[in-house]
Parts: C-alpha cells; structure tokens; sequence
C-alpha cells in the first residue's frame, strides 16, 4: 500500500554534492512525499554525484539514490533524471546549471547563484531561454521559506507597515573567528567567489530585496582580517576572499538600511537578525529562533495602554507554512525550510509556472550577485556604488 | 545502490494510531535510515491499526506502510511485525502493549503509561516478564531526547550543581482556556484517565525524576475550571477531567520543587519551563525554544566579575544527539525528539539492552503514573501524599 | 528661591534603621520635594534612630537628619515628628510602631508587619483605633507601586483578562545557597519572624492579593537546606528560620496558583517572577526587568494572525507613576518605588484617607502575615490550610 | 546635624536650562550628596537660567535654585559660581561654555558640544586654554558612566576579547516616525545643528571611540524622510536636518563596523544597542536594559560543552560604580549616569585632573563632532571619507 503512484507523478532527482546542502536537499526530497498529502510529485532519487568514489556511494546507499557517479555530465546525459540539484561548492555552480537547462531539466542551484555578477548573469540567460520550454529554475534561497520571513513579507506587502523607513540585517557566524582554523575552499576567490559576502551576505541582500524592495546604492567596507591560514598540511595559504563587509544602503521606496556579515562575531553560532521600521510599526527576526517573528503594530491594538513589541510564535496552522506540521507550539527546524522551498519547486514545475515572487528564481540570483559585487567595488573604490541591474 | 539491507537489519513495525503521533512516530522510523550512518537497523513499516477504515488506509499510502488494519489485534498476530507501537489514546494503552508483549513484540508506548498507575503497573509487571526474553519496552517520554534537557542532566550527573536544592517545572498551554471550545476524547477520565496531569504532569515529572531524582511527597490542588462543554453535535457535556494542577514537591535528597500543567494559560503555546538551582550553579529551559539551555556555572569561570546566566545554544556537534544533524546554529526542531529517541529504542533492542537509565522504560512509566495518582489524591484529601511505588 | 515653604505642609519624619531600608525611604523623602511639583507636603528630616551611636550619627550627618538618637523611643516622643518610619528589623516593628500610633504619628512600616500572624494583629488594631484620629499606616510593600505592576492591576480590574485562571509568583534570590555564608540576624526565629517566608515570601503573598485577590488554602512544602552556619566569631550557630518554601494555593474567585521563596537560587539575584492567566489573556512581569511587563491581550488585536506576549517598556507618560520622570525609554531603577510610595502616603496622610486601596495598609501586612503563618503551618501538618483572617 | 560643611568643600553650581537635562544634572547634584560618603564636594545650586521668567523661576523653587536668571550672562557674572553646566539646546552650547572658561568656571556642557566640529573645536580650544588654570570642562557623555559600558570598557582594555574585529551600534527611537508630529527647535538646523546625529549619533561615536578606539574612516547615508512638518501654529515648516543616518565604518586598530541612528524606528523607545565581536569573546548592550551586560568569554569558561553569552546583571557591588547602590538585583536606572556622572566631574575638579580618559572631555566632544561631520560628507558627496581630527 505504498504511495499511490498511478496518480501521482514522479520527478527523478539528480543531485550534485553530497555534503551539507546534499544531505539538507535529499531530506527535503525523502520528507515531501508523506508530509504533504498529495505531494505535488513524488521524488525519485536517481542519481547523485560527487567527486570522491568511496564518499559518493556511501551518500548514494545513505540516501538511497539509485546510482552514485563522479562525473557531473552523467547527471545532465541521464534520462531518467528530470531535476537537477546544484549543492556543490561556488565554482561548480554555472557550468553544470548551465548545462543542465540546456537539457532541458529543471534546475535548483544553491546560492550565490554565481561566483560574480557575470557568471549569475549567464546562468539566468540560460534559465531565461529554458523557460520558453516550460523548464523551471530556482535559486535555492532557503530564507524565503522561513514561516517568519513568510509572516514579516504578508505583514509588509499588505501595508500593515506603511511606508518603510529602515531595513537592517547583520548575519553573524564566527566559524572563522580563531586565525589559526585552517584554510578550506572558501577561502580561495577561484572556487568560492567570495568569502562571506557570497556566503552569508547573498542570503540578507536576498531578504532585503524580499521584504523591502530593490536597493539604489551601496556604500560599503569589506575586509579581510586574517590573510594567511595554516593548511591541513602544515604550510600557509593566502586568504584571497573576505572575511566580512559591513554596508551603508538606500532603497529604491526611500528607505536607507545597514547590511553586514562576518566569519568572525565569537558567540554567535547562526544570528542572522533583521529589523524592519515603518510608518505605523516594524518587525524583528533572528534565525537562532527561526520559529519566532517579534512584531509591532500599534495601531492593531485597543487600547493603546500596552504596547510593545509581541513575541509571535509562528506555529498557528494559520500562518505559512505550518499547516502540515505539528500542533502549535511544537517547533520545526532550520531543515524545514527546504521541505517548504522543495514543495514550492516541485509545485512551479507540476503547474509550468515560475518559482518568483514568492522563490527565488535565477534572476534574483543574479541580482542578490549585482548587490556583493557592488559592495566590493565600493570598498575598493571608496565610491557610493548605484545598483544596475 | 538502495541502503546494504544485507548488513543492516530490519525491524518491521506495527503501528497503532494516525494522528499526531503516528505521524511523529512515522517520520522517526522514515528519517532513521539516512541520518544515522548505519541506522542501528531498518524500519520496515510493516502495518499500520486505526479505527476508521477510510483514513487508516489513507495514512497507510501517505507514510507508506504495507498494509492498513483496523483491528489491532492484526499488528499482534503479524508475524513480520518486530516492534509495537502504541501511538492511541490513552484508553488503548494498556491491553494493547501488555499483548504485544506477551506476543514477544518490542513495545514502545505513548505516554501517560496508563490511565491510572494501577492499569500502569500491570504494563510495567508485563514488560518486566517480556524483558526476560530480551523483549525491550519503552514509555515515550520523548523530552529525554532534547539534546538541551540531555545537557541538563550530563551537567547534574557530574556533580556540577553541587547539592540540588530547587526544581520546579510548569507545563502551560491553552488549549482549553476558551470555555466555547468544544469537547473531545481528552475530557472523559473513560478515554483519558486524566486531564493536564495525564498529558502534560506526566512529563514534567518524568523530566523531575530524570533529572533530580525521586519525588518523596506532593501537596497539590487540581482543578477543573469548566466542567461542562459544547459537543460536536450541539449539546453539553461533563468535563471528567482535570484541567490543571498546581503542587508542592519534596524530593528523596531533600530538595523542595514545583510542578504545574494547566490548559488554560492564553498565550502559551507549548510552554514546558524548567529551572533547577544548585549549590553551585542553575540551568533553565523552555521548551518552545527547545535548542536553547541557560546555564549558570559561576565556580567554572573566571575571572569572576561578569556572571550570569549563559545563553547555550545547544547545537554543537559535541553536544548530546547533535553530531547527526547540521552545523551549530541551524536549529532543529520538536519532532527530533523522536528520531533521537526511536534511534536509542531499537539500539537498545539489537544491544538487547533495557533502554533505561536515559530512556523511560515502563517502570519509568508507571512511576509518573504513581506521582499524578498521589497529585490526584492529595487534592481530593487536602493531605501531603507520600509517594509510594 | 527655596521651595515655597509657605505653601507646601511639612511633615516631620523620624527614621527608625539607618542600613538598606533608612536609605532607600531617606532617598524617596529628599527626592520627593522636586519630583513632584508641588510635592503634598515636604519631608523635614527630623531624626533617625539606631543602635549604635557612630552609625546613627554618620547616618544622620550624611542624609540630613537634624538628630541622631540610638533610643527609638526619642522619636516617639519628639513632638517635631509627625511620621514615623519603621525600617528596622522585624523584631522591632510591633512595640515602636504601635507606641508610634498611640502617640498620634503615621506610621509607615517594613515588612514582615509582625513576626507571626498575631504580632501583626496587634499592629493592626492600633492602626485601626488610630485611624479614627486621622491618623494614617502604611505597611511598606513597595512592589504594589512598580509601574508595570500597577497596570498589571489596572489590566486585570478592568476585567480585560476576564475570569483569571492562576496565579504563580517565584521569588528567587541566591544569597545564602553557599552554606558557608555566615549567620545574620535573618537566620533567627527570635529576631526574623521567619526566613525567606516573611522576607520574600510576603511580598508575593501581598501582590497575589494586589492583583488577583484572597487565597482560600495553602499546601506547603517549607523547609531549612542549611541547619548550621559559621558564626562571625567562628563557632557554628543555628539556623532557625526557613531557607525556602514552595506552596500550592487556591483562590476565592476559583483561580489555582503557586507561591514560592528561597534565597539559594544560584544566579537569581532579585528574580520576583510573577505570571498570570486568565480567560482572555496573560501578563508577566520580573522584578529585574522592573520597566517591563508581557501582555496578552490576543482579542484587543486585529487582525490575529500575529499574536503573542507583548514587550511593553513601562515607560510611557501615560503610565501609572511614570508621567513625573523622563522620556520614555529612560528606565527608572528599583528605588522609585518607594518614592511613588511615599508620595502615596503623604497624600493620604494630607487627605485624611487611607492608603488602601491601592496602597497596603496594616490590614494588608496582617493579612500576609496570615497566610505565611498557614503556609508554615501547612507543611508542619502535612494538611491543606483554610486562611482564616 | 546636616552635613559636615566644615570638611566637605562646596562647589556653586549654576545651570543653563531647566528641561530635560536641568532636571538629569540637578538631580544629580542633589543625590550626590548623599550617595557618596563624603562626597567629593558639597554641590551649593546657586542660580538656574532659562528665557521664559515664570518657568525659570518655577525650576528654582523646585529644586532649590537660590536664583532664577532670564539672561545666562548672569551666571557667569556671579561670583558665587564655580560649576557652569550648560543644559541648553545646542546652539546655546559654544557661546556660554566658551564664556565660562574664559572666567574661569569649571564647565560641564552636553552633547553635541557643537552645532558642527568647527564650533566644537573653538570650544575645545578655549577648555585647553582654561585647563592651563586648573579649569575642568567635561562633555556631557553619560553612557561613559552606564556600570554596564564601564564593565564592557573594563573587559577589553584587559584584553580579554582579543584583537577587537567588529563594532556595531545602532540607536534607535521612534519620535518622528509619524510624519504629523510637528517641529520644534530639534528639526532646524540653526538651532540644532543636526538630527539623530547629533542627538542620537553623538552618543554611539562617542561610545564607539571609548570602546574600541579611533574610527578612521565612514561610509555613509544620511536622509530626511519627511522634509516639512506642521508648525503649533497650524502652518508648515521645513525639516532641514537628518532624521537617520547609516554608515559603514573602519577603525584604526583593523576592525570595521556600523553605526546608525534613527528617530524613526517604530517600537524603539531608547534602543541602544551595541556588540563587540573579538577574537576571544564578545559583548552586548542594549540601553533599554542598562543594567545589563551581556557576555561571551568562552576561553575564560571550563569545561567547554556549554558556552553562550552570559546574562550579566551588572548590580554587584564589585561592578562599576554599583558600591554605593543597593544590594544586587535592585536595579539602578537612567538618571543615575548623571550622578556618576557629577561624581567623577566633582573628583577632577577637586583633584585638579581631566575627567579624561574615562569621562569625555571638550576633545571628546569636538571628535565626535568631527565624526558627525564626516558621515554628513560622505552621504552628500558619495565617497569614502577619512577621519581628519
């Protein structure tokens, strides 16, 4: 009695990288088919590839795709594969993705979408001209799947806010707060693009493009404050990205906002914290609490004796998201948040519509690409940068 | 390339109940596979029992079992049925478990054990005589398997706290705090046995023996602030149950304690707080922020001019259940509870271990049963109750 | 240009204590001549009494008391003395403050009122026989004037919870969780009355009172962690009051609630936790945090899609006691409370009315006395007891 | 028995403005004197000054002025005064401090010292001069004198973070967020020099300066959201300075940062918060709640298994300026930085030293200045531009 899958359709998943976003991915995948009833299609798990033989298969047994490759093109050449998942490091990003549409397989790559603006522009071209063919593309912005951020856009878009003054986020990690932490493939421009402006700064440029509109300007520092590492074999290596950049920014509603990330705020495991001020109230997030929305909204309230900003758990079945989870109050994880943006995907390419607004489709990658880049070139010109698309 | 079932084994299991727990229950078998590398064995979803035909065999095809039943005496005559799993109400707890066992079923059950600690003992003496044919049993008090509540204890064992002098634990939600709301199984002592002592006491006196160790006396008031409902079909009904419950608790090494569990506190979602003070230091926990554990350990710091309370976020791969999931910070959420806890049951049954000290066994189940019983008691005499197993 | 003399009454004060208590009301006597213009009356420092002859004398040079005595009957006698205040310990509240009263003075006096329930009474009815004369009493529960408690009660009166559920208030210090803390005054029966029972016990008892009204029984767990403490001589002396009590309690409007005290909560410095739910809403407020308090009042919001405990800073000018400081935002500390007090008291006192309601007058500190009396008695006998006033 | 004059010396005060800031400082001087045993001086209020006659004079007979004076000349006519304390709006600032000096008056002057850093430096040139003579000039920095910041300030100058890689500060109040607010002198540049940056943004330079060090250089925006404002008199009124700034900043010792002010953040009554993250640790403050600190020491911690920022309750007696407080957990509130405030500005003038470097003086005040200007720089000219002091 297992699925029925005469009447629901199967999408076969080819996925490329085993590691952290292979593993966040194939949850998603594996979790989608019970958790919504009828999912929007079944997924088959096809294939899966990455570079290391023994490290692929264990993930192929692990997971239970059906074959493990090493080779990324066997992914593109394989038939039985209709989605294509990009988790793999920055630089094998717009070859594959690229090749992929070109395929004709709808495609989720991780963000940044690009190692820079250019290489994000080239894979949305490809998005662009797979579209006509109905071929679906998704930028994996996992944040805009968050019940809260969800809960904070409706607030917004709805003009419970009015006009908007302020946006703030600050994504702070301290993976790289000890200089003496060794030297990965993040650190090198050549495979990550950049260090945490791509990593870290894509995902809050990305949010603030959601929530509050298209940024005009930046006015940015970008540093590196550690810029030799020890390697795993005992010598030294340049740092040739960032380490964190901290930014001045005004939006096209009028707005003006601060947008900062950093490797190196000790304490400070995954505190990625937006504020948003408008005319009649503002909204506060932190994703160490991902459940939890702190909004204010006085004008929503009589009497007007007790104000202050309430602590919303979004855990209502009303609110995004949740309906398919638990009774209030039992809280979901920062796993979740693919579950939701993998039933987004599947339901975009089930009805041949695009993943936007509410995803994040390539153009978006490009743009959240457009917003780092500028933000470097202000640092190193010591220029205001106006954001062109 | 499908998981080694030539080197993992397989345990098939039989599910009673659909809803919220066999939900629960289902995604842990399901996500056991691939987060744990290997899975201690696999879960074959052999069958699944509930009382409506229709939706039986809907949740059957949603989660994937084999067969859907709507006699639970089938799972027991099953043959490839390994491992009971009794996710019913309360009411179908006691003669299902006890003939699992004596069917030399592995049981694991939902919590509270029994509708009162005599029904609970005769699970207890079944489970007992079952465990001597290396039959494992195992009363899901699954906040034993939140990592921060693991810590908790890690932190106590160890002597940390020194000599416990406080515990108190309120469990808080609101379910019922609308009088309007209209009745169900969970408000007839027939089904339920008991009301916010049974579903929510009994955790927080599990946690209360978990962590501190055993209760010696209860002094208490149980209420039951509406005592009549709307039915579903437009009349009344008596409430049997209780509603909440307040009291005063001593404790074999002489500490002194607090155990609340209503369903009338408006605004609490899910809202399980627990604060122990020491001689050398205090721990608090809440479950709604479940990754989170504040822990003050003065003597283990210094300098000492800046101490207080610290904020731990409890999701480093060093931290108990942890090191399956993700990188620190990207917090995880309620129902990992189960996936830590079905991880330790079926360790236990192929360790052919009991699954106490850190699970709760059917003793263990029917001691928190013993305690709300005395709870029970001693507001209906106005007497301080000696705990008495 | 001095205050206007000729305008604003003076009051005579005689100060009884010159250690926490002399201080913090000496500060609300000065503070209050400009605070509040006009003030009702001005303070005039007449005296202030003390056992020990330098104390009492740099005491009185520092704060401006134009005698220094170390017979507390001087102040009695003294005719420039108009009020008398009773900051000294709890074995020295009933004869100087009932002398006090007979010799037609206010009174305001600490808690404890009296040792025991009976000590009390006799206060009481002095205040009661004097208050025929226009003389006023005020039992110095400085709490009841806190900002964020006094709209906690004007929520609640105004019937925006509606019917109220529980009550639970922890008062939770850490003083003497080392047991090598050495003896005080505070650990005798003879001198304290009782221990953290009357210390911080009877504040919680006056604010449940304050906001919820009359408890009906008591079932207690009271009890002494630490029986012998160094002596500041070094020998070992006895410990004769309690360390800590936790109690369930049952109110006259149905409402069931939790009372606890203790000073061995390591890491609580001054935690008076207070919550309380009722039909239609939450409030909850720590004395830490004294600006703050956490409402939820879901139905005087629209729309309801983000409902939560609102974090209200207590610090509007519309706000009870509030409307005399800064701009909001700039917290006032725990040392306003007793100048709000004060200035309730001589208001009173120039209106020949008494301090209740909202103040608590001799009555009230009995009326504590009451019910930590049937606390100590609840857990002595091990049965529920009835208060009886 | 009123205080020792014969040993404690007096200063005569007399005070420029009798709004906010006149009752801050006077209240400071009042409670000094018996906080501090022996104060360092006896403050005598010898004359307060303000343009509107019935108010000034009201202000003198509250709290105690000898004098009321419409013209501020007469205060530095008058013999009897030593202490200029210059309270008034900020165009009132250079002139009467710059006076003050110049006869010889030890001047304490809030902030911003200047309308701009010209003003600033003119006043900075005239203390310098005075101080040749013994004279003492302060700014009016008071967060400096916050027991939390001083402990924040404290930690790093041990070291004990580390190189220091991250500053942020963000000061946040919603005065204007509604645009039908009318104007008064805080919205013209004549009167006020600037907006939130002056008012607002001066205090987190300052902070960012005593914390952490120099700022080197500032990328900025700068806006007005609302150019014209309703006038009391029914008319319009243009808005010509800032309502918020946002600026990416660098400092001299390698770290980067933000600062932003805002008097439009809906919600945010008196939010400052600042973090400091270094290689070793980090630091919270959030002004709202000034008694709090919050802490990240890991290396200072052992065991390791469970580290987070540390609630720090900054109230023992060993923090900063708490010794002459309460006991711990009885929170001190915002107007008490004034009375630290006036203690350490009495101590530099009795023994003849700047309140530097812990106390801001004029220099303090001027580069704050400097930095204010430079932000305005860099939004009207789009660059990057370095900090000239």
């Amino acid at each position: 009695m297992a699925n029925d899958t005469q009447t629901i359709p199967t999408l076969g998943v080819g996925m490329l990288g085993y590691a952290f976003m292979g593993k966040a991915h194939t949850n998603a995948y594996k979790t989608l088919d019970y958790i919504y009833t009828p999912p929007p299609a079944h997924a088959r798990l096809v294939a899966i590839a990455g570079r290391d033989t023994a490290q692929v298969e264990a993930a192929a047994r692990r997971y239970g795709y059906e074959k493990a490759v090493t080779d990324w093109h066997a992914l593109i050449a394989d038939p039985e594969i209709q989605v294509f998942d990009d988790g793999a490091p920055n630089s094998l990003h717009a070859e594959p993705s690229i090749a992929a549409l070109q395929a004709g397989k709808h495609v989720i790559c991780e963000k940044p979408l690009g190692r820079d603006a250019a290489e994000a522009k080239r894979m949305w071209e490809a998005a662009r001209r797979a579209s006509q063919d109905g071929i679906v593309s998704m930028c994996a912005f996992n944040y805009r799947f968050v019940p809260a951020i969800r809960l904070a856009r409706d607030i917004i878009k709805a003009g419970r806010l009015g006009r908007i003054y302020h946006f703030r986020a600050n994504y702070l990690q301290e993976g790289l707060a000890d200089p003496n932490t060794p030297v990965t493939w993040r650190h090198a421009a050549e495979t990550a693009g950049s260090g945490a402006l791509g990593d870290l700064g894509t995902h809050i440029i990305d949010l603030a493009r959601f929530l509050v509109g298209e940024p005009t300007t930046v006015s940015a520092a970008v540093t590196t404050f550690v810029t030799e590492r020890p390697t795993a074999s005992g010598g030294r290596s340049p740092v040739t990205v960032d380490d964190a950049f901290a930014a001045a920014v005004t939006f096209e509603n009028g707005a003006i906002g601060l947008l900062e990330a950093t490797r190196y705020a000790k304490g400070r495991r995954n505190h990625q914290v937006i504020e948003i001020n408008g005319e009649k109230g503002s909204l506060a997030f932190n994703l160490e609490r991902l459940n939890e929305l702190e909004v204010y909204l006085p004008e929503e309230e009589s009497p007007h004796d007790a104000q202050g900003f309430r602590q919303v758990l979004v855990t209502e079945h009303s609110h995004p998201f949740y309906d398919v989870w638990w009774p209030r109050g039992h809280i979901i994880g920062w796993e979740h948040t693919f579950i939701h943006e993998i039933k987004h995907f599947f339901d975009a390419i089930m009805n041949k519509r695009s993943v936007a607004p509410d995803g994040a489709n390539f153009e978006d990658g490009y743009r959240a690409c457009v917003v780092a880049d500028a933000i470097k070139e202000s640092s190193r010109t010591g220029q205001r940068i106006a954001i062109a698309y």
